[in-house]
């Protein structure tokens, strides 16, 4: 590689051109991680999963085709970035598929129906616990006497005095943010020194009030005291920006987490981490790519000011917050498996650059292990299970699975490598759950022919499939005996299709109905990741049951969490042997638990230290080294199961 | 104006040269101001003072000779910066004297001797009040148990564990800054989980410790604990490093307050505050572009990180902490003259970006009105008079003049407009007290012929004058007759000069042995300003005397302070009548209180409260709306004064 330098010029579907330098030899992909376009490289860029595709427009690159690009489709321009070297001045199209995880954010309103269905419940809940209303924060107008010659106090002092009276407090208990004290000297002469102030009521070892705002006393409407529930996911970010006055959803939002440039799963990142400058660049890869543009844009969306937000709660796993805060999370997959830290302790959103109120409290859900997060603290938090007397499992179905079992007398968790096949990642047409993503499906037993459910508009075009589609997928193809227990085709058909390899695949859309004019379709290298993920998830149930020496029918609940697309079809999932063969109305599906706990955790503050109660309270189960989970997992490895009775009755 | 654009060069003198564009007509001086090129321009750039002089290299400019520029100097290509109007491109030279007061930073290892003979007697003081070894910071060396399969806390929960042990205190009651946090898991692994780390104890309504820092266990030489006490004059900031284990200094430093561009006094920079985007550009311009760089180059000398000071204490006036804190102005200059704050309450170093450990305390010495500020609270603290039952005054020569009277059982305090004199400003030959400035001077009363000390090396020549020298060279020519009671000249001689509208002058230095090539001269309307600064400080005096019906006598301690020159001639003060006609065994001159008052504040917990008492304690005299200042203040404005007898024995 020598420092020549050529110009590429990416024409981004849908999105700006983004046009930049590369060196002589240097990988499109990599030109495009400096050039900060996230295309989706979830092997992490070695060619072998097929997803960074794009396609030539101009110049040469040096390149050749592979598994993932026939001959034909080289001759058409297509290639793979990661293998593709710059050797002159290129133009290249980079389709949708390639930017499906990047982190585009979508603002929806008040978000969508299930999503409010869900927290209705959830706020039923925490009323019920006598847990509304508790954020800590409150509006109290102040009316000050104005300044004169006789009595010339300072703003702040002045402020302070009247404070003390209004509140009972002492001066000295009484905190005055230095954003409030930059906006009073203007606030103050505004209505003749009569101001609304933003007070949050200090817990714990601090006491008192601490001054968060002020405005002018005719503000209207009356000023909002925002908050944001975030959901640090691997693959996505989510978040909720909640009034705390009234515990209303002002807005929803979500975008790809920026730092899935660097791989998809959590090792990736962690190795990234430790390369030079890693660190810092994963930690802004969801700081200030994702999260502070998210809060941006639901701010604009509810008509606020980002510093309108006064607290923020956050929950995500172990390595996420570790990356989050700035931590070095390198020795979290190393022996022994230590984090950095369970509980964050006491932080500011200045700490940690988020853009909102300067001194807005960041509360992070607590992990209880390298492997079990703040997203399985507060998702536990959330499905309630610990409040009840009967048992419960927990599963939490994200970039990889996550466990919980108990009630509450007790509470084990444990973590299994699912690998990020329920979010998209591992599979050849795997995405996830946004635009364009194949969310549910049904397969004609006669014809073979699918029915498919879109996420987005009418007219949306399928692009891939997101993880509720797979699971819907398989069970279909198995069900429809188009594929046997080992997941291999066994029916032939217009829809099944053998490449040159021998290779079989499933062809939900054809090139011409699909979005970016190519085929849909799963294929047996799919099935197999995906036959190992809910292995894994289906193991690590009949583990952790084995382990507390119960039978399955001891659960009386099981939730089902996961943003992973139109909620689970519960009944393919058990088809499929992911789930165990446990009667309909034992299942919910609780949707995004962390966010739920999050917002737990944000609206009531003795939600915040009732999750941080089930992390030091919750054992941890370590399935790598317990006797039994590989024989367990190696017997799930089948399409339902080796041990065919565990499933003889599916509904 | 159209849009048409220009190239200018500036060439600095003794440093890098600066290309910018500047629009067809625009002042020469606003283009600096846009290159971040601080030309001294105390009038604001009206053209009156005749500071922001360059010289015409190449190309033209619209300008015409003046008061300033004789037609001589603008053959020569002499203009004055504020009155050029770009009309070409140009190519100008900036000389010494335009950059006298720009943000040059300078850093002088452990300080000059003078300087630290002030600082081993406030350190004596301090010790004597017990208040030695009272910063709160300790060293702790923790080791812990290692992780293992069955002790796999996180890194942080099993600090605490072992620090609650070690302290005593709940683990609740320590805090653990994300710093810390951050540094922990590579310092734990470095000596096998043995680590040092850096405690703050807390005080007041917070308690415990806090976790600001940890080192491997093995660091050598052990980590230093440093503390920065920053003075913000309107002029000049100058800051101490000091190691707050053991109070010893390790570096001094000073810069130029680059707000300086916006004008030399306090009021210009309240208008430049209002400007949009005002506020911003001055907080800025002394945090980002003065004190920020400051620390790291003292930092760099003292051979630590800017990470490892842990405190920042900071005295300024009134204007410049609400600058410094970012908080508008405005109101200092509006009747009933009420600052937005008198103190500052509780900030850490992340609120206000300095660059230092961002969980560092900032502690900011309490202002006690609109022109008495913490520059005056501190002073008045390391001055001591607040524990002396005799009646003592205090005099600090700023950029303003503000003076306090008192002892153990009262306070009073007054500012009076003296204007920027001391530092140099509205003075044509003035500049501040740095390389080039004579600092003291004595005129030959036969010959006429001057004899100068110039601050800087044995070979500097000399550029201007600063305070100490003004006080000495005005007192010299009224001693040897050259110019009268009302400041006329009255004697001709060779070095004295009148120009072509009958301006009088004492050529100091010829231009032959001058650092620019230029006359050092010091004119009548020079003396003029300078005798309305010194009239401004006696009659404040009188006035505050009078106000509490205290003969002057009665005063046993004068301490004069101000970082002016090289300390002050106090007899040729007295004989000028600035100050009062007394025994010279009743004056002390303590160099820049304001910064030892900082420096008292950072090293010692209980100063600082004590300066807080003391802006609590004391009254203000507001001289403006007292009956008789007026009066006094004519009467001042003479040599010594129109009340001779004032002055009548002067030693």
């Amino acid at each position: 590689m020598d420092e020549k330098k050529y110009s590429v010029l990416f024409k981004v579907e849908g999105g700006e051109d983004v046009s930049i330098f590369a060196f002589f030899g240097e990988s499109l992909l990599d030109a495009a991680k400096r050039a900060n376009l996230a295309l989706d490289a979830p092997c992490g860029g070695n060619g072998t999963c097929g997803k960074c595709r794009v396609k030539l427009l101009a110049g040469t690159v040096r390149s050749e085709p592979g598994q993932h690009i026939s001959p034909e489709e080289f001759a058409e321009g297509h290639r793979l970035a990661c293998t593709s070297a710059v050797i002159s001045h290129i133009a290249v199209q980079v389709s949708g598929m390639a930017l499906a995880y990047q982190d585009r954010i979508k603002v929806s309103g008040r978000g969508v129906v299930r999503e409010r269905n869900i927290f209705r419940s959830l706020q039923k809940d925490l009323k019920a616990m006598g847990l509304e209303k508790d954020s800590g924060f409150e509006l109290i107008t102040v009316k000050l006497e104005p300044p004169s010659g006789g009595d010339a106090a300072a703003d702040r002092e002045r402020l302070l005095r009247k404070m003390s009276v209004q509140t009972g407090l002492k001066e000295e208990d009484i905190g005055f943010s230095l954003h409030a004290l930059r906006r009073l000297p203007a606030a103050l002469r505004v209505t003749d020194f009569s101001i609304v102030c933003v007070l949050r009521r200090e817990t714990g070892t601090k006491s008192g009030i601490t001054i968060m705002d002020v405005f002018p006393g005719n503000t209207s409407p009356p000023p909002v005291i925002a908050g944001m529930a975030i959901d640090i996911g691997t693959t996505t970010v989510a978040a909720l920006m909640v009034d705390l006055s009234s515990g209303e959803i002002l807005t929803m939002g979500s975008a790809g987490n920026g730092q899935i440039r660097y791989g998809a799963d959590v090792i990736s990142r962690i190795i990234e981490s430790a390369r030079p400058g890693g660190l810092e660049r994963l930690r802004s890869a969801v700081t200030e790519e994702c999260v502070a543009p998210l809060i941006r844009d639901m701010s604009k969306t509810a008509g606020l000011e980002p510093e309108n937000i006064y607290r923020v709660a956050v929950a995500g796993n172990t390595t996420m917050t570790h990356l989050f805060m700035g931590i070095n999370p390198e020795y979290l997959r190393l022996e022994p498996y230590v984090p950095a830290f369970f509980e964050s302790g006491s932080l500011k959103s200045a700490d940690l650059n988020l853009g909102v109120h300067p001194d807005a409290d960041v509360l992070i859900a607590p992990a209880i292990g390298s492997y079990v997060g703040g997203d399985i603290t507060a998702g536990v938090f959330s499905s309630m299970l610990f409040k009840k007397e009967s048992l419960s499992l927990f599963i939490d179905l994200g970039t990889n699975g996550e466990l919980a079992l108990g009630n509450s007398e007790f509470l084990m968790s444990c973590a299994c490598s699912a690998g990020p096949a329920f979010e998209g990642g591992d599979i050849s047409c795997g995405m996830r759950a946004t635009d364009g993503a194949i969310e549910a499906c049904h397969v004609n037993r006669d014809t073979l022919e699918p029915a498919i459910m879109i996420v987005g508009s009418m007219e949306q075009k399928p692009l891939g499939i997101c993880g509720s589609g797979l699971i819907d997928l398989v069970g279909e193809l198995f069900r429809c005996g188009i594929i046997n227990a080992k997941g291999k085709f066994i029916k032939e058909g217009k829809r099944i299709r053998r490449d040159e390899w021998g290779t079989a695949s499933y062809v939900v859309a054809f090139a011409g109905d699909t979005a970016d004019g190519r085929d849909v379709a799963l294929s047996e290298p799919d099935i197999d990741n995906f036959i190992r993920a809910k292995g894994a998830i289906f193991s690590a149930i009949r583990t952790m049951l084995a382990a507390l020496d119960f039978p399955v029918d001891a659960i009386e609940n099981v939730y089902v969490a996961g943003g992973i697309g139109g909620g689970i079809n519960m009944r393919q999932a058990i088809r499929i042997g992911m789930l165990p063969n446990l009667p309909a109305k034992k299942y919910h599906y609780i949707g995004n638990s962390s966010m739920h706990g999050a917002f737990a955790m944000l609206t009531a503050r003795r939600a915040g230290e009732m999750v941080t109660e089930i992390g030091r309270g919750m054992t941890y189960l370590e399935l790598s080294s317990h006797p039994g989970y590989m024989d367990e997992f190696v017997a799930a490895c089948f399409l339902p199961h080796t041990n065919g009775a565990l499933f003889d009755q599916v509904e």
